[in-house]
């Protein structure tokens, strides 16, 4: 992703790629009112795609920080699958 | 992530499980106007977390749907870098 899109977010800058962010899970929004699964996984797919550019933006290796987080268990409760007493 | 969560994420369903990805796009939001590094690295993984759950109540492959997308090219101008005319 980011041999395709760098040049253009960083031309954007992180705060405006942010808000391209925000119009996609708005769309997402949309697309879970309706109950449209093919228009879910659009969004979905584009929502990722706009952090992937964010996490660029900021030189994350998401691969590495993801999985030092979600290794296998939840990062709070340590249980899997998660035993949290949350919503 | 989804022998983690899912059966969390599927007594709270997808419209609610959609509010809390907004809640982390929120706190993404926070970061990126403080300018703080560390806690924009958290958040884009507890967005993508969030954001698979989602996709795991939809039965999405991610990888799969992903990639067909963004094959090594845009999927507007099939170029690589992209060289849309867009913001």
């Amino acid at each position: 992703m980011k041999d395709l899109f760098y040049t253009k977010d960083k031309a954007r800058g992180k705060e405006r790629t942010f808000l391209k962010l925000v119009e996609e899970v708005g769309e997402l929004s949309e697309a879970i009112l309706l109950n449209d699964e093919h228009k879910i996984t659009e969004e979905i797919i584009d929502v990722i795609a706009w952090i992937f550019s964010i996490a660029n933006l900021v030189e994350i290796d998401i691969d590495e920080v993801f999985f030092l987080k979600y290794n296998n268990s939840c990062p709070r409760c340590k249980n899997n699958p998660c035993t949290c007493d949350s919503i």
